[in-house]
């Protein structure tokens, strides 16, 4: 066999060799010559990745047929886009979560077991060292607002108490704006970590969160424009929910009666994280209770 | 029937209308939710492409399942595409170029017609104004190189003669660099405007062009080297060619013996593009007929 390989080797087979064969251009065999172009990806999982994606936007140009004039548009807006980014702005996260991308990855990766706390995108607020607050505390230091008392418990699926787990929980002031985009509210104002007692027990007091407006003043707020959709996000707290040995959520809780509620411009709302807030006396209360899943063995 | 609507609209009916049921979260009934908020899209083009942009993304998701690092990997490298951006710079047309998709745009805008010339991407050196000279002037100055001696005529598809007809040609030195690329290189250095006499005919001289590298030194360059690609192209002459009467052409000449030819990093070649050239006396010769459709009408 070797023997039969080394004796079919003229040159003009090692030519032909070195130099494959041009194919003729057509849109179907232009996908094949494009796909056949990761066969030398060493990493594996990085060539499964960019052949989807090659397929996939073929499959996306070849059904809308743009003309030059529109791909230079879809160019100038990923370029737009690029451009908006900097420390403090993520553009591109923005278009992923207007898009319901942000959501789709985010069940994707945290699928639903029995009855645990469904999971929702933990958004571009984030700020990780909030301060330790003990049981009872308000996170919303001077900030003017109408009183809640939020609580709950953090539980198994069994509904067992998870004593000892932290909550992380962040939300804007009712003039729409996190602590980091406002500098007239103290550092970490409306965030705080709290810990469960032995109950599974947690409880604080804050403003009621209002909706606002995700930043528009961009690429992603013209595209908004242009589908006919709004800007706005229901009120809502988020939380990271934490103990050893279980899985933990990062989530938001969204007040029921939002007007937003089915129209969240990022897609973040699911009907189980939905929780109404009751008027006591001068204050609002809103309960909710946690359940984590336990670790992966 | 319109009696039966307003029986039928109850407060209850009213309200539900207002405020539409929260729909429980699933993979699945997400596309819908995104797919329903373009309903309001009053431009019938923006809808189809964002629909299908929306169905595509998502089955490309879908496929990969792609965990939240490597989510996060995408962004940035879309980010960092933006960020290369610049007025001499178009990155996220390189991706375009690189990635296959200005190729099939092309190839669906440019369809073939009978013997017709086969068009090829502009690409990003393209500069108006070129001088316009007299048939047989060289465009290449000073430029040291291999005399080439290029001709040929500009036909109808039924090879009638074109007299008047515009070719702009343009490619880079032997150094592998555009005049817009290389302050060493006179303004306009390669690159010059001819008109057919009145046989159709066309002919001028340049030096040899030579295979190059595309810019490599951002994240294209990444990408083509995380999936075992180089970022050459073979030698080629770009070519506009335009008539009254007639559809212009975008297309490129390459070099029939170039190493490159069947692994252009952008995919420009199509084997009707690949011309020898021949080496008659001191110089070569290089001998192309385009064939030009008739206008639209």
């Amino acid at each position: 066999m070797s023997e039969l390989l080394q004796a079919q080797t003229t040159p003009t087979v090692a030519a032909s060799l070195a130099a494959p064969a041009m194919k003729e251009f057509s849109e179907a065999s232009h996908l094949d010559e494009v796909l056949g172009r990761l066969e030398a990806t060493k990493d594996p999982r990085l060539k499964k990745v960019m052949s989807a994606l090659t397929r996939h936007l073929f499959a996306f140009i070849e059904e809308i047929q743009p003309n030059e004039k529109e791909w230079m548009q879809g160019i100038q807006f990923l370029t737009e886009t690029g451009k908006m980014c900097d420390d403090v702005r993520q553009e591109f996260i923005l278009l992923s979560d207007v898009l319901g991308v942000s959501m789709l990855v985010d069940g994707i990766n945290h699928r639903r077991e029995a009855n645990s706390t469904e999971s929702s995108v933990v958004g571009p607020f984030y700020r990780a060292g909030a301060p330790h607050y003990p049981m009872g505390s308000s996170i919303a230091n001077d900030t003017p607002g109408e009183p809640v008392h939020v609580s709950g418990r953090v539980k198994t699926t069994e509904g067992k108490p998870i004593a000892g787990a932290l909550l992380d929980a962040w939300h804007t002031a009712p003039n729409g704006l996190y602590e980091v985009q406002d500098p007239d509210q103290p550092e970490y104002n409306l965030r705080g970590v709290f810990t469960t007692d032995l109950d599974g027990a947690y409880d604080f007091r804050t403003v009621k969160p209002v909706s606002y407006s995700i930043p528009d003043d961009g690429p992603v707020g013209k595209l908004l424009r242009a589908v006919g959709r709004h800007p706005w996000r229901p009120a809502h707290i988020h939380f990271i929910v934490s103990a050893p040995g279980y899985q933990p959520v990062v989530t938001q809780i969204f007040t029921d009666d939002d007007k937003y509620l089915t129209s969240d411009a990022v897609f973040g709302v699911k009907s189980s994280l939905a929780v109404p807030y009751n008027k006591v006396g001068p204050a609002w209360t809103c309960e909710y209770d946690f359940t984590l899943k336990p670790a992966k063995s």
